[in-house]
């Protein structure tokens, strides 16, 4: 585990009073102090007022501004900057914009508009951080420091046609190796030379965001695009540390946002932090899914929340506010999964623009007297009563679920052989399945120890590159429970496929062969039968995708009932050294993947809680030999169940609690176990 | 009121001989003879005939056409022609063509086409009017000028761009006023001059119609584009003017066509006229609503009907005949809401282009002999017949509905609470509760003179100009009815929030505070109770919005039944002064509302009529001493009730009427009361 | 009819060995004699490997290709390779790609995108075809010059502009001609000289693929494309011709694809091939509909079926496999209608880009013991055992059925009555009324010979050119059944009115005036009452448009029995000469229709089957003495009916039938009748 960032809950947010008067500030950290606040994120989109043309810098307003959160003792997060370009800058260096998917070169506007290979750009940024970083380094209550925001998008400009093909020459040499690796011999496309490769948008290979004329080619484009940005981090970065060695950088992420591969940023970034906006209907198990992969990261660091609205959102198509109790349990729910802070985005709301119905902790009305306000205020005390009880807590999991943004991209580019197939989705499936019996899980990558962990899902593992195979067959052979399903070890790295049968490399280890893959249309389904006890009825449906399976080494758990597959496997079983690898052939409906889940957990006695209501939530972490749990109601009405946790004391109360647990509409539970 | 333009019900349309040989005119002529049409519209798209070339000018056709006319005493209505422009022009000067929101440069296409702020197209329309004015003016036979053609549309272009600039810097006059009034230094868009400045198009700050990162800026740019298309107009009628003092000009307006604000243009305009457009499935109070806002751009002058079709459209997805009956009944709506002309695009249906499926009174099939024909004939005869009974008759409605384009935009630019939220869908629901009542309605804007009403409602009066809250308050206190709804209140003129608490300025003349605007996902429902005597019942449902209401003067009328707000005020009444302020703090069920204005209606004793089949619709005209109430029924069944009218006059059948009134389906009434 | 090109049926299909080892081609090899496969269709998309650089050409590798072929004897179907553009020539002389309808410059990117009028295309293209022909001209295994692939698309370039503008001189002459056939007075779009011409793409006066602001032009502007498209075609045939006079040309051509007037292209091909792509839910009567307009294409002689999937698609949406039989029956439908040859797409499973989810004959796996191999394996045996019996064999139709571009353009370019309306829907209503009675059928173009049929068809006869009622008049006059539809007879060549009165040219024929469209909104219906015995019942439902038709000289068949025009005909017949000619005026539900086309057809004595079950299809070819019937069952289960066939012998089995045919699910009976 990396060293300890924090000693405390960072409570607090993002502020700007640079667009506000003065005599707003005091009141503003009367309120602050009242709501037990003790963090500030600023100079976040501040670069036009920080330097207000090519040659002029000034830094008063954010002196001022440090200066007035210091008299505070405010934890400060330094934002750079870089995420909104100033408006003279497009004006006069029309190389920082970016064209778009469809070829449109864009002007001055919105943010994250700035092309990651522009010189101008880099230029700029680059001369606005050493500043910064001169300036501020060493500041006692500078905390973190907060590179640009939100980094995302594309860009597919020329100049970064023209460093894509200095990428794809240093990550193939040759441009044969370019033609054998995105297969251009199909129809017809061999490159001659570098200067032959096209940005894929919608003007060269590229058709939409999950349809590529050439994957191998457009996977690529993502994986630049990606460290493209990536690059800016790192330059804006490796500027800081020449002046500061010591404090923490970090940019918020986004969940599962399709555009960067989270993995590889991380390991460039100190904290990993992210943005959690769940809309009025997003599934609870969602949310928690994000968590845990912002935790997985780093392989388990706890995180920051770095924004989260204290009720309202603005950009959602509806945007129900958050019920009394709501911003809390979800509070609790970003900490029960690894967070370490606790950050609202915003401090103080915006009079105008497009934000101004975001809702923040100091409303429009301008005072303490809000419900939004209550609520934030009575959770800062709260946490403040916490202090560092659950800093730099851990989670142990012992089942991990692989996530892989190569996957991510490659699945969703196939054509063929359905549309209904989404990445996120396919993953979810298999956490839901965990967390339906409220057992913590890690979120993997392909570089992770698998021998950590008892078992490991992955699902939809489409592409798998090299040394992969190699290493889940070493976890399974040394006794761990692997599960894959349908659209797996289809293709390698560049998007080709692995010949001679499906799946590939993963087929001695499952001991299958697929032959065929059917496509059911949308409320088409096939129907499953099993005699296999670990279910509990004999039928269930499936969806979307049927895998045509023979056996090799491996047994059938379940097979399709119906169609001219009758009979054949669906749901397969292998002994593999000492572990097991299974098959998931096609898309069953979630009970019946939930039994198959909760049978291997307990085959391999993993703690789950089994008959808690539907909208509570149990995880835990561990900090040297205390236990918490954390038994979230996350719904409107009281929740009554039995568990095992009596005689634990919840130290949000400091009482015991009996065997019956009752929680309150939105309770939560924190309860101690040593 | 305006001096009278005419001296009779105006009948006819569009005309376009030039497009047929010579002996189809006087076959046309006949016609129009026979079906009692006495006016023409002509010259409407005739540029590129008129002006062959650059230096070529020929008006020998319209000359001829004029000539015909005159020969039969048409009164006509003589078209500048500026609407779509010559092939030659786009080809040679193209700075005459748009560039779209996508950022495409257009080329000679379509019509509606030109950039407003185009140098050349201001020469060649400018010079091209010099030469219309100068030959035609004096005309006997000349009534009206009616300039370009349904002005429209945006352009994006750099010239426009460059306009933008000049016309910011004339309203705000210095850059720093300009970023407070844009809040630029959200997201770091501080402006450093007015070159600065990016159109709000897709490849700037704009999203798209109902959406913008920077409301303010976008909501200037439809000022701006509102404005500089106006500039137009007033170019053309300037230099009529020269030429011609007394023939008045107009041109024709769409409903509530949402690019331009038709309260300023009708400043310019000596009539106003519109195109009447109703699909199959309009709501019949949306055209009413329409009519009635027409007449309430010049404050309540009667205006002209330019176009109607006389049976189908062509352009709606599915374009049904028109009923035997319903262009007649459609055509006394037009008359009953203040029309005092009735003219149909067009009189003879073109044989090619993407109009050649539109009704005219002279089909495709030449002849007479034709329903569509017939029964234009016969409403001619019964016009004629009216003579100038209704001509400039007044409606004396005591009831004003708020309709403003600035809160048009800036309610839909905004990015959120809810999507679903569109501007005339929630003045409709105001205006219908009224129309269910049969109650005259004015449409005002701003500057109307408040105390001329007993009732003024404003729903979503989202932006409160400056001056606006002052005149509600005086129209309150000296014992108006004033009524508002959620979304009210909220921002100024530049889109930012008047901060200290919604609903802002109207605060105290309400006597509420609105903490939070709840936002419902489709097909949810809060529950409204409510004890007042005035509803019916004691349980509705609400929509869309639900604000959370507290009382500071005002009284609770209805409460929300539900949720976490549950006993809270969802509308409210408020003494002041003399008078009553109402707010309506969500989106309720219709009937409620129907209940709730029915209600303040009687309170100021205002007649209604209450037991009318759904279908007819009652509206009113005073002449002198005369008033004239339309009784029309706009469905295709016999309909029968009791009413008021017992012994007046029909004056279409010189028939006295019982107090029971029979209408057959599609039938008309035109009962007069001294 | 042509001479007899093939003395075997070719089964085979796209073979692209230059993207594996050499090694992997003796497999191929193995496995294509095992499965009886004798023809391959190679060096379709080679053009990159083929000319590596402006002045460079390699065609060692398809030296290979074809030696190893040939070693096999096997047939040869050689393409030119000119469907997609080497990167090379995209990046040096950039006119070789479109623009796109938008007015987007597309760069190197898919295929089918060269500029059909840019000069480098046609110079490289013509090169290449030079050196091929000349290189393999006399070749013993080249059976077919396969030129290009698929032809599809449009540009909408600079200068394609200028190619257009020659083109619609050449057609019209003079600009005021071209103004009157688009009838360019509308919206002053008056046209000086030819350079006023602009591109009818959404710049210019284009709108979408179904709407135009000028029919005439945007009909004329897809004219052009199809024309040069197809010049492209003509120069490559040419440059063949040059240095082979014998074997046969053709390009695979895709349905009713809409962009092509494919009855023109198929004079300018010496066989017709296409690729037939039935969905998992494509109606089996729309294939059937495919397969006979490619028949028709060049008036019933037989054509090749170049590609098909042997299993999976991949750019389907939902991408089911065929299940076990359905290949097969598939194929003999394709022979039963007129094809000479099964050629698959592909032979071998390409490892990446889009296409490698598309079911091959070797598919991934890379052996034989797969389902789908097996399967063609046993078709190839079927057929050889067949031999030559079926080649050449014609359908001798006594119905035809018209199918037109010009009317696919024009029709789905009217802006009215009703946006529902699509030709190929409105087509295939009549076609299903024959196919429900397994009548073979002609599709037809404007200079068939109509007297060769007994029954012509012609619903949606929407632009009538000229000479065209002529044709009807004396077909029908001469004892003729000729029935046409809604939406007939109302323009000419140029979109332009056939004015007088609707159906125009055909009045007189069919006895009737149209005198008003009525649009129906989805989900409304008129009734339809009748008394003629011809219908099993009195009432029917009808929708979408219905014409208001008033009696010249027919008779009513069927009456409206709703709305205003109650009791007005919808389908009449009227006696002209000594034929019948029929009008239905609306969209009746289908067993209406099938019921009225089944008077028809035992009016003229034509032979019907009538009671057999849904799925089951039969068709005919006849060759010298023999007919042959083939009874297919399209379902996945057993089918039983009782038939005239008894006696007759099955080709496949040698079992003579009984009266009661059966057929196991998928099964194909192919009977004999001398």
């Amino acid at each position: 585990m990396r060293e300890q960032y924090f000693d405390k809950m960072l409570y607090g947010g993002d502020y700007n009073p640079e667009q506000w008067p003065k005599d707003i500030w005091e009141e503003d950290m009367r309120m602050f102090n009242e709501a037990h606040i003790n963090s500030a994120t600023i100079n976040v989109f501040s670069w036009a007022r920080l330097q207000p043309s090519e040659n002029e810098y000034d830094f008063s307003e954010l002196d001022a501004v440090i200066e007035r959160l210091a008299k505070e003792d405010m934890e400060i997060v330094l934002g750079t900057s870089t995420a909104a370009i100033p408006a003279w800058m497009c004006r006069k260096f029309p190389d920082v914009t970016r064209v778009d998917f469809e070829g449109r070169k864009h002007k001055f506007g919105h943010r994250h508009n700035h092309c990651p290979n522009s010189p101008s750009f880099k230029r700029f940024a680059s001369e606005l951080v050493h500043r910064l970083a001169q300036r501020y380094s060493g500041h006692p209550n500078l905390k973190i420091w907060h590179i640009s925001n939100e980094y995302s998008g594309e860009c597919y400009c020329e100049q970064c046609e023209k460093a894509f093909r200095v990428w794809v020459k240093d990550k193939y040499e040759t441009i044969e190796v370019v033609n054998e690796a995105w297969n251009m011999s199909f129809w017809g496309h061999t490159l001659y030379e570098f200067d032959d490769i096209v940005v894929p948008n919608y003007l060269g290979d590229g058709i939409h965001d999950t349809a590529a004329a050439f994957a191998g080619l457009s996977i690529d484009y993502r994986r630049f695009n990606s460290d493209s940005l990536l690059n800016n981090f790192k330059m804006e970065r490796d500027i800081i540390r020449l002046y500061d060695k010591e404090t923490p950088t970090t940019t918020n992420l986004m969940g599962t946002y399709k555009g960067l591969d989270y993995f590889k940023w991380a390991k460039e970034m100190d904290i990993v932090s992210w943005d959690n906006y769940p809309s009025y209907n997003t599934p609870l198990s969602h949310t928690a899914m994000n968590h845990d992969l912002m935790r997985g990261l780093k392989g388990g660091e706890s995180f920051m929340l770095m924004e989260q609205t204290p009720s309202q959102q603005n950009w959602q198509p509806y945007n129900a506010l958050k019920r009394p109790g709501k911003m809390r349990v979800q509070s609790y729910q970003s900490i029960a999964h690894g967070a370490d802070s606790i950050q609202f985005f915003q401090l103080r709301r915006s009079k105008g623009a497009v934000e101004k119905f975001h809702g923040a902790v100091i409303e429009h009305a301008g005072h303490s007297n809000t419900r939004v306000y209550r609520e934030v205020m009575e959770l800062g005390r709260e946490l403040k009563r916490l202090g560092d009880d659950l800093i730099g807590a851990e989670t142990k999991a012992r089942v991990g679920i692989l996530f892989d943004w190569d996957n991510y991209w490659a699945l969703e580019y196939t054509s063929g052989p359905s549309v209904a197939l989404r990445y996120v989705d396919q993953i979810q499936r298999y956490y839901d399945a965990c967390y339906s019996r409220h057992v913590d899980i890690d979120m993997l990558h392909m570089d992770s120890k698998f021998s950590k962990y008892d078992i490991v899902l992955a699902p939809v593992l489409y592409m798998v590159k090299e040394g992969v195979s190699e290493k889940i067959d070493a976890f399974v052979s040394q006794g761990g429970t692997f599960l894959t399903t349908y659209m797996s070890g289809i293709v390698d790295q560049s998007d080709n496929v692995h010949l001679g049968g499906y799946p590939g490399p993963l087929r001695e280890t499952l001991g299958i062969w697929v032959e065929e893959i059917d496509a059911l249309a949308p409320g088409t389904t096939n129907i499953l039968a099993t005699e296999a006890a670990l279910f509990s009825q004999g039928r269930y449906k499936c969806e979307m995708l049927c895998d045509l399976v023979h056996l090799e080494s491996a047994e059938m758990v379940v097979a399709y009932n119906s169609d001219f597959y009758k009979g054949m496997p669906a749901v397969t079983k292998n002994r593999f050294g000492s572990g097991e690898a299974w098959y998931v052939g096609t898309v069953p409906e979630q009970t019946m993947l939930n039994e198959l889940i909760a049978h291997i957990l307990t085959e391999k006695e993993i703690e789950t809680f089994d008959d808690v209501p539907e909208g509570v939530e149990i995880a835990s972490r561990v900090k040297g030999e205390k236990t918490f749990y954390f038994i979230m109601n996350h719904r409107n009405d009281v929740q009554q169940f039995h568990s095992s946790f009596k005689g634990c004391t919840d130290v949000l109360t400091n009482q015991k609690v009996s065997d019956k647990i009752q929680l309150e509409p939105f309770d939560v539970k924190l309860l101690v176990k040593k």
